[in-house]
């Protein structure tokens, strides 16, 4: 497809007002599709039903340790869902605590107890004037959402396509003390797929951060959350990269198994160094007997081992491919050598980011939304749901069918062209 | 039995001999058993296994409200469950939020959240320099242990036969805008097994507290644990007595089935007024994509209403009677009349509170413990872990068979007399 940017005012103008009929046309349609959240739809979900049987008043309910599963006990988990976890992790079950059904919450709970114990004995960060935090752009709302919580003030960090700009990183973290921690999705990140390469992985093990408090969160939510069998993306272990370089108190790895078996019935993780885990444990001594144990139990039967995990993500993979290639086959049709947009074609996770024309961003989705398709709010991305360009738009595959997708990604480019063609018009 | 004040020295070292044979004999046995927490037995436990057979793969997944329970949505529970847990604390499901395995866990956000938020727009306590909180004693450990970890300064608050001495509370509640709060578990408490009157319940939504952030914590725990059949007490509604004395966002009340189906894996609520439920889940979205559905509906359509839960719960009853029933005969038969303690006798929840004469606690359960029979530390019920008096011992009869809680009351009561009469020596 030409390039709009080289097209003259009078092209645009007919370009203009016959991708108007089109999306009069499109919205008589009356779509309603949500592309807004990375939700699993129905029929994913029904790949872990098995999951549901597997405990029954038959089954022998006492773990490896010889704890009742039923019964109080047991802070940080059951021996054998420490294995799992930590064989999905990449790490070893000493580094392990199994925490409750979402890691949102461990990770909420991390800032939260920073925020009134400190870190290790450091000085809680209720007591500072000033508490930043490094944000990789675009990223995950809620990580967004939790520093924001909590008055932690957000610094963007550009993302390349090995990770966050780590130049920035080591030159922010090294002079501020008041920087405290960094977000980090790395792996099929949260929006663009992005996989942080090795290099990136180590320098952020030998950071020297000013802060004694400062540690990376490193939330690997698509740990194992491929696209493809042939093509899977390893990265390295952040927890063994910060041990080798001396660091071995400066990172918290989250996990769970949210999409894996069912959002809001799983079991998630933190894996940290022995000193971490001693502070963690600390306070959760405090805040509770221990989690569900027979939802670990349940979790542990039925995957058994890593190897389980990983054929049973194979069947996610089966049901997340189409819907992926459906969007990237309209984008690409449609929208390819037209300059007026570019996007990633990720690997695993469960996203696509749209780079549109500057200031075009929020006019898309709004545009999207009123024929009947849904994304998440442009902006949502960024901190402060403030993206300075207004350009990135997530697109969550997940929930509609490939068929549904191919019809929203149809909306969608109709919509990105439209307000390109508005834009370029604007600027003449 | 005689009164052990009116012996005299002679008769003393003559029974301390005795009782020094007895306790070495006793102590030749090996006994292994433990009083020490509010845990349920294996045999208890069995009667809720079929809670796990009522979620299957081939079960309808879906709650009343259309949302799939095995996906993300619904904050603050499926409507069913809510309607199930209002039932049980006596409210309504719109007073409700559902939250995940622990009661425990939502006291602590709740003291947390205030911590680093305040309540309703109030100023967060750690910009304090000073907050305090009314504790009834004895009481839990585990609510002290919450407000301990906050630098909460705790006040002591003698317990009578209605509750909380509520002079002293009203007095210091409304003088005192450091006191944000009193821990309450209201319906036989924890450790007496005392019932709040209905005066008391009135008089605490009547109360006029200095500080506008002070607030009820009224642990329902074992609001539904009733120990008999036909003697069951049942308190006021705390939450529409404080409406009716204007005072609605004055009380959180929690609660939870971790006593009901299986500790760690039940559900957990709080009740509270509109202003006070809009407070807390503007963390909560931060905090959480929202709790175990599947785990809620598996409640729901096990116990399927309040009905079945009170029919469920007189199965605990008649496992824990016996136990309750053995200690108290012993007891009875062994220290009546003897001066030597006092304890209550309880018509549900999951203690017996024992007062032994001042300055002996400590030393019984040491000497229990020497013998192999594990009680809850001696001061574990107050604040700090400081009984004023070193008088008050917990019991906790439900982890021991009938037989072995027999066995165990009779090496306590041999313990308390040794203890006793040590003291009574040395004040000749």
């Amino acid at each position: 497809m030409d390039n709009f940017s080289h097209l003259n005012k009078e092209e645009l103008l007919a370009l203009k007002s016959e991708l108007e009929a089109s999306y009069e046309e499109k919205k008589a349609l009356n779509l309603q599709l949500d592309m807004s959240r990375g939700k699993p739809s129905g029929t994913q979900l029904n790949v872990s039903l098995d999951l549901l049987n597997v405990l029954t008043a038959d089954s022998d309910l006492t773990a490896s340790n010889g704890m009742d599963c039923r019964n109080y006990g047991v802070l940080d988990g059951i021996p054998e869902a420490k294995q799992l976890m930590a064989d999905m992790m990449g790490t070893t079950p000493d580094h392990i605590i199994i925490f409750g059904n979402a890691s949102l919450n461990i990770m909420f709970d991390s800032i939260s107890r920073s925020y009134t114990h400190g870190v290790l004995g450091s000085t809680p960060w209720c007591k500072l004037d000033n508490v930043k935090f490094l944000c990789p752009v675009p990223g995950y709302d809620r990580h967004f959402a939790i520093t924001e919580r909590f008055g932690i003030e957000m610094i963007n960090i550009p993302m390349t396509e090995d990770g966050p700009d780590m130049d920035m990183v080591e030159e922010l973290v090294s002079k501020d003390d008041a920087i405290k921690g960094i977000w980090c999705v790395p792996k099929y990140s949260n929006p663009q797929g992005i996989c942080y390469s090795d290099e990136t992985v180590r320098r952020f093990a030998n950071l020297k951060p000013a802060a004694e408090d400062f540690r990376i969160y490193w939330d690997n939510a698509y740990v194992i959350h491929h696209l493809y069998e042939d093509n899977q993306v390893e990265i390295l272990d952040i927890i063994s990269e910060c041990e080798k370089a001396g660091n071995p108190d400066m990172v918290y790895e989250f996990a769970s198994t949210s999409k894996i078996s069912f959002p809001g019935s799983g079991i998630s993780a933190i894996a940290t160094s022995a000193a971490n885990l001693a502070d963690v444990k600390k306070q959760m001594t405090v805040q509770t007997i221990g989690h569900d144990k027979l939802n670990q139990l349940r979790h542990v039967k039925y995957f058994k081992n890593i190897d389980g995990l990983k054929a049973h993500m194979m069947k996610h993979a089966a049901e997340m491919r189409p819907k992926f290639e459906a969007a990237l086959e309209v984008l690409d049709r449609e929208l390819a050598g037209t300059g007026i947009g570019s996007w990633n074609k990720p690997l695993g996770g469960y996203f696509i980011s749209f780079e549109a024309m500057e200031g075009c961003a929020k006019k898309i989705v709004e545009k999207c939304k009123e024929a009947g398709v849904v994304l998440t709010n442009a902006g949502a991305t960024y901190p402060y749901g403030k993206d300075p360009k207004d350009s990135n738009i997530r697109i969550a595959p997940s929930f509609p069918t490939p068929e549904e997708m191919a019809q929203a990604t149809d909306l969608f480019v109709l919509c990105v062209k439209l307000v390109s063609v508005e834009k370029l018009l604007a600027d003449k």
